[in-house]
């Protein structure tokens, strides 16, 4: 069984570029109130329908929890653009790939995701986006300091360029932690799945510049870049050498979780994520014949909120774990 | 998917019967040598010969250690025939439901095994094959004890009755213990899977009568079969119970284990055991469409014997334990 590793995906899930964006004539986050929310959006709103693609507007007051949770799953909204759902909203592009968030910490948040090792394509992407809702040059900026920003940790360039990892073997051969800590002094940080403050889940973890000032976008993705391609080599490496150490058993690990995966009747949201990560690293094996697009979207699909989106309601946990393992038994059987 | 539970078979495994027979004029097995031993097997084949079925010859001598253990895992023969093996041999009948054991611990242990709940069909047949070698009025009997044996734990009748029993709920609640004790006082005795001083194994356990002298052998006949009828009720009853208490989480153990056992890639015989047991019980629950005779026989031609013979060669231990999970994961994607 051959495994298509194109953009690096054995070890990379996605790349993501975001911008953190203000209207200068509209007042940050602290002091907004409903009339400049509506303002915001419609200025977003209007922006994009001037583009050849068709962008979504959706109000998170419209939406229920389930329906929110599902976009923060697929990635396209943050945790904290919940936070003001009576003012916030979301413009979402059609392949998925871009969105912008508008009233969470900043006024726009705009965003681009891929699969695979593509920050620069991603960025690419992302600052399209950008010049279409910033072409009135209408964008709080200093001179000196850069794109002015809610939160100071932003001020600068705005810009935080992630990769989202697969690290599973260097985290069963214990080599994370001491990774991770070397990779902060590059100024880079690591975070769970759902970003800041998240837990890391499924050994995914999330690679992204600390630094917005006095650093280039160019330079900022460079290093974003050259950390990404070392960790890779290194995990790359720790999945030889757990080959290297004994094939057999390791087959058999990886096999068995499969076969409990396919077969559960209950499936807790936190064991669904192991399992997911152990049958990631079955297919880069070659252990299972699956691709990599097909166990990343079963990894958000099979979550609680699109879980719910599906089953029309909110179930109680027990439900939700079975409806959870029926849904990934109905994939894994396609 | 309705199971098939005739016989009794969701709980009754094989019913078995044996008898312990030796010629008058030849020395007891304490007193064996090479020259009485092949009077004895010529005694017996000849006696075979004139019956309508073929009885195929096996002298242990000529077989590897595996052909001798793959007889053993069969039921065919017992490990204490092969205490003598350059004296010992069997008569195998076409269907390996009747075979003789010659020179065990008696002349001949005459054996009918067949599937599920027929002790009475079993002693039908073992009495037929009894009359056939005994035809001449030859065996040691004493007008007041009945036949004599090597042991006098076998005095009398001479007659072993059992039945293999599947006993997975009672097991998991807990109750078996108290049950076995009880049985003891009924004169009946349990045993592992391979008879006297073997370990269950699977959660199988032999049922059979501990007296033979001083009650007939319909008695012991009838002894049997009642036990074994409220050993059945209880089990089954035991299953209910599982079911009633957590029907979604019992499915979902079993279908993981399931799950496990066919995508295993080392397999040592201990799990394996404990697997089969599992699946049974799955297929007598429904949660899994497989047949009681394909399992019982999966659970005997997966044991290291049987495996050998098919590998044509014994192998190292993880050897075995990688072509046992291989021999699994081909049987159940049949």
């Amino acid at each position: 069984m051959a495994v298509n590793n194109a953009l690096e995906r054995d070890v990379v899930v996605s790349s993501r570029v975001r911008l953190a964006r203000n209207y200068k004539d509209i007042p940050f986050a602290p002091a907004m109130n409903r009339e400049w929310a509506q303002e915001t959006i419609r200025r977003a709103a209007d922006a994009l329908a001037r583009q050849r693609e068709t962008y979504q507007l959706i109000r998170m007051e419209n939406l229920t929890n389930a329906q929110r949770r599902q976009l923060v799953e697929h990635h396209l909204i943050s945790y904290d653009l919940l936070k003001f759902a009576e003012l916030s909203a979301a413009l979402i592009g059609q392949q998925d790939t871009v969105s912008v968030m508008v009233n969470e910490e900043d006024h726009l948040r705009i965003q681009a995701l891929l699969p695979g090792m593509q920050p620069e394509k991603t960025a690419e992407m992302v600052f399209a986006l950008d010049d279409a809702l910033g072409a009135d040059d209408n964008y709080a900026f200093d001179a000196q300091f850069g794109f002015l920003t809610s939160c100071p940790t932003n001020v600068g360039t705005g810009m935080r360029a992630s990769t989202m990892l697969h690290l599973p073997a260097l985290a069963r051969v214990g080599k994370l932690s001491a990774l991770l800590q070397a990779i902060s002094k590059l100024g880079l940080t690591v975070r769970g799945i759902y970003g800041e403050g998240s837990e890391a889940q499924g050994n995914l973890y999330q690679l992204s510049n600390q630094v917005t000032l006095g650093r280039s976008e160019e330079d900022t993705l460079k290093t974003l870049i050259a950390a990404t391609t070392q960790i890779i080599s290194y995990e790359r490496g720790a999945r030889k050498a757990l080959q290297q150490h004994d094939a057999a058993l390791l087959e058999d690990q990886l096999m068995r979780s499969y076969g409990e995966f396919a077969n559960a009747r209950i499936l807790p949201v936190k064991e669904f994520m192991s399992r997911c990560s152990d049958l990631r690293l079955a297919a880069s094996l070659g252990y299972v014949d699956r691709d990599y697009a097909f166990i990343d979207a079963l990894m958000m699909d099979a979550q609680d909120g699109s879980l719910s989106v599906q089953l029309g309601g909110e179930k109680n946990e027990r439900e939700m774990d079975m409806a959870r393992a029926e849904y990934v038994r109905a994939k894994l059987s396609e």
